[in-house]
C-alpha cells in the first residue's frame, strides 16, 4: 500500500480530485483559486496550510509568520487577477504557546491583510503539537478579467513579475547570519503581487496565470502539463533579483530557477499585447520581463548562449522532499 | 507570560479579536460566520481545524473524519440561516498516511458536502506531524433572513431543535464497546442543520441563533456574554436523545446539558412567534422545542420541581481541558 512519501502532493490533490464531485463551480481544483459564479463575477477563493515542521523557517519571528500566512494566500488571489475581500485565518498551537507569540503572529498577519485592502474577519484557534496555520483567501475578479492556469497556446511570450531568487538570496542571508533586512525579507516576508495581477487583468491580454511560489522550474511544468505545451525559457532573461547576484561562488541562475518562494506571477499573452502588459505592471511599480516562449513541443528548454538543453523539474514537492533543512 | 493553557479558548479569541483592524464586513469575530455585504445576500464564511490529538476520537475512521470537518462547517452556515456554496479542505498529513486513508477522508467529506448541496472545490494537502484538517465553508444568506447570535431580548422563549445527548450517548457507546451504529453516528457522524436554519431563517422570527457544538450550557453562556441576558431553563422540557434515556446509571440531563458534540441550533424568539417557528422547523423533519426563558437577570438558571439553581458552564472549551480522554 502506498503511503504519501511515496506519492507526492501533486499525485495526492489528482486523487483527491478524482474523488470529489464535480458540479456547477466555474473553476475547481488544478488552479490558484477555485471560482464560483456571482453575476458578472467570480467569487475567489484558495486555501494554505503551513505548519512549523514543514514551512515554517525557525528563524522566522512570530510576526513574520503571520505575515506569511496571509501573504501566500492573497498571492493565489493575485495570480488570478482577484481584488481580495478578506480572509479566515485557523491556528493550531500548542497549549504552551506564550501570550506573546499569539500577539505578535496576529499583528503580522492583520498588517500584511491591511496593507493589501483585505481583512481578517474570523477564524479557529485549537490546541495541535505542531504549530499549524491554515488561511482562506476570498476575492472577487470579472469574468471576462479572470486569469486562468489554463489557456496559452503555441507562440505565446512568457513572462514574470519582478525578480526572481529573492527568496533563495534571503535564504542564503540566514544560512550565513547575514543581518540585512531587505535580503531577509525576501524570503521571510514576501509581497503578494495583487496590484501587478490586478493591472494584468484589466489589460485581458493574458491567456495563463500563476504564482511562482514553488520555483520558475516547477512553474512551468505545471503550466505545461495543464496546457500541453512546451516552454524555451533565454536563460540571460531571467530577471536575476540584485540580492542573488552579490553574492560570489553561488549559482545565482540556479536559485532563482528552483529555490521557489518568490511570489511572483509568472504569465503568458500573444507576442504582439506583451508591450501593453508591461505597461500595465510598470505603472504598479513593478517589473514585468519577457523570459521565453510557449512551444508547441512539449518540452521545457533553457537557452543560453545558443545552447539550448531540458530544463529540468527541480521545484519543490511536499511529502516529498522539503526545501529547509 | 502566559500560555494559551492558562488564557483558555475564548480569552485567546478576544486577544486576537481586539489586535484586528476593523472594517467593512458587516459580522465579523465572535459569531459562527463573518458575514460581507453582497448586494442583498450576506456571504457567510466560517473556518474549523481539527486534528488528532484533540477533536478526533481514536475510534473515528477516516471516512468519518472527513464527513466531520465539512459537518461541523456546514453547521456554522445553518447556524445563520445560509445556504451553503461549498468549501475547501486542508489536510495536514503526516508522511507515512496510506493512500487509502486519503481516499476514505476524502469520500466521507464529498458525501457530506453533497448530502447537503455544498461541493468541495479546493484545498491545500500538506506534510504535517499530526493529522490536522482546516474547512472553511462558505454559504449566501438574504440579509433580512441573517441569524446574528446577538439580539435576544428578556421575554423572548429559548429552543432547541432535535434532541440532545445524541453525541454523548454515542461516545458512551464507544467507551463501552456498544456496536450500535445509530447511537455510534450521534457522536461520529453529525448531521449540520441546514434545513431547519434555512426554515427558522426564513420566518424571520428569530433573535439570536448558533450551534449547540460546545454543549448546551456553553452555548447558553456564550449568548449571555454577547446579549447580557440571561436565561431560565425547564430542565424536564430539554429533549433528550432517546439513547441516552435508555441506558440505566447515567445522568442523561447532565450529558445532555455539558457534554456537546449535538449541532443542533439553540434559537430564541418572540413566545408568540414560536408556534410559527416550531411549524417551519417541523415541515423539514425536525423538532423544535422550548425550553425556558431568556431573563433580564444575567444568571443562567435551571429550574425543576420548582427549584431553581444556578447551571454551571461545563461545556468545553480548547486549551484549558479535553473532551475525549
Amino acid at each position: 500500500m502506498k503511503k504519501l512519501s511515496d506519492l507526492g502532493e501533486r499525485k495526492a490533490i489528482q486523487i483527491i480530485s478524482d474523488i470529489l464531485s464535480k458540479g456547477k463551480v466555474a473553476v475547481g481544483i488544478g488552479d490558484d483559486c477555485a471560482a464560483f459564479e456571482f453575476e458578472k463575477n467570480y467569487l475567489l477563493v484558495t486555501t494554505d496550510m503551513i505548519s512549523k515542521k514543514t514551512h515554517i523557517p525557525k528563524m522566522m519571528s512570530p510576526w513574520q509568520i503571520g505575515w506569511f500566512i496571509v501573504a501566500i494566500n492573497l498571492s493565489d488571489i493575485a495570480a488570478k487577477g482577484g481584488k481580495p475581500l478578506g480572509l479566515v485565518l485557523s491556528l493550531g498551537l500548542p497549549k504552551n504557546t506564550s501570550e506573546s507569540f499569539l500577539r505578535e503572529l496576529i499583528k503580522g498577519a492583520d498588517k500584511c491583510a491591511t496593507q493589501h485592502d483585505a481583512m481578517i474577519v474570523g477564524g479557529d484557534t485549537k490546541e495541535n503539537n505542531e504549530i499549524t496555520l491554515c488561511g482562506t483567501a476570498f476575492g472577487l475578479v470579472k469574468k471576462d478579467e479572470f486569469m486562468a492556469r489554463k489557456g496559452t497556446k503555441p507562440g505565446d511570450i512568457v513572462a514574470v513579475t519582478g525578480t526572481l531568487g529573492n527568496a533563495a538570496a534571503g535564504y542564503y542571508a540566514l544560512k550565513h547570519g547575514i543581518k540585512d533586512r531587505q535580503m531577509l525579507k525576501g524570503f521571510l516576508e514576501p509581497t503578494p503581487r495583487l496590484k501587478d495581477g490586478m493591472a494584468l487583468a484589466k489589460t485581458k491580454v493574458v491567456t495563463s496565470s500563476m504564482d511562482i511560489s514553488d520555483g520558475l522550474s516547477s512553474s512551468l511544468y505545471q503550466l505545461r502539463d495543464l496546457n500541453k505545451v512546451g516552454f524555451e525559457i533565454d536563460k540571460e532573461k531571467i530577471p536575476l533579483s540584485l540580492m542573488l547576484k552579490r553574492k560570489k561562488g553561488f549559482d545565482a541562475y540556479y536559485h532563482a530557477m528552483h529555490f521557489g518562494g518568490d511570489y511572483e506571477l509568472i504569465v503568458t499573452m500573444p507576442k504582439n499585447r506583451f508591450m501593453e502588459a508591461q505597461r500595465a505592471v510598470e505603472k504598479t511599480g513593478n517589473n514585468l520581463t519577457q523570459i521565453g516562449r510557449v512551444t508547441k513541443d512539449k518540452k521545457i528548454m533553457i537557452k543560453t548562449n545558443n545552447k539550448t538543453r531540458v530544463l529540468e523539474n527541480k521545484g519543490y514537492e511536499h511529502f516529498i522532499k522539503r526545501r529547509y533543512s
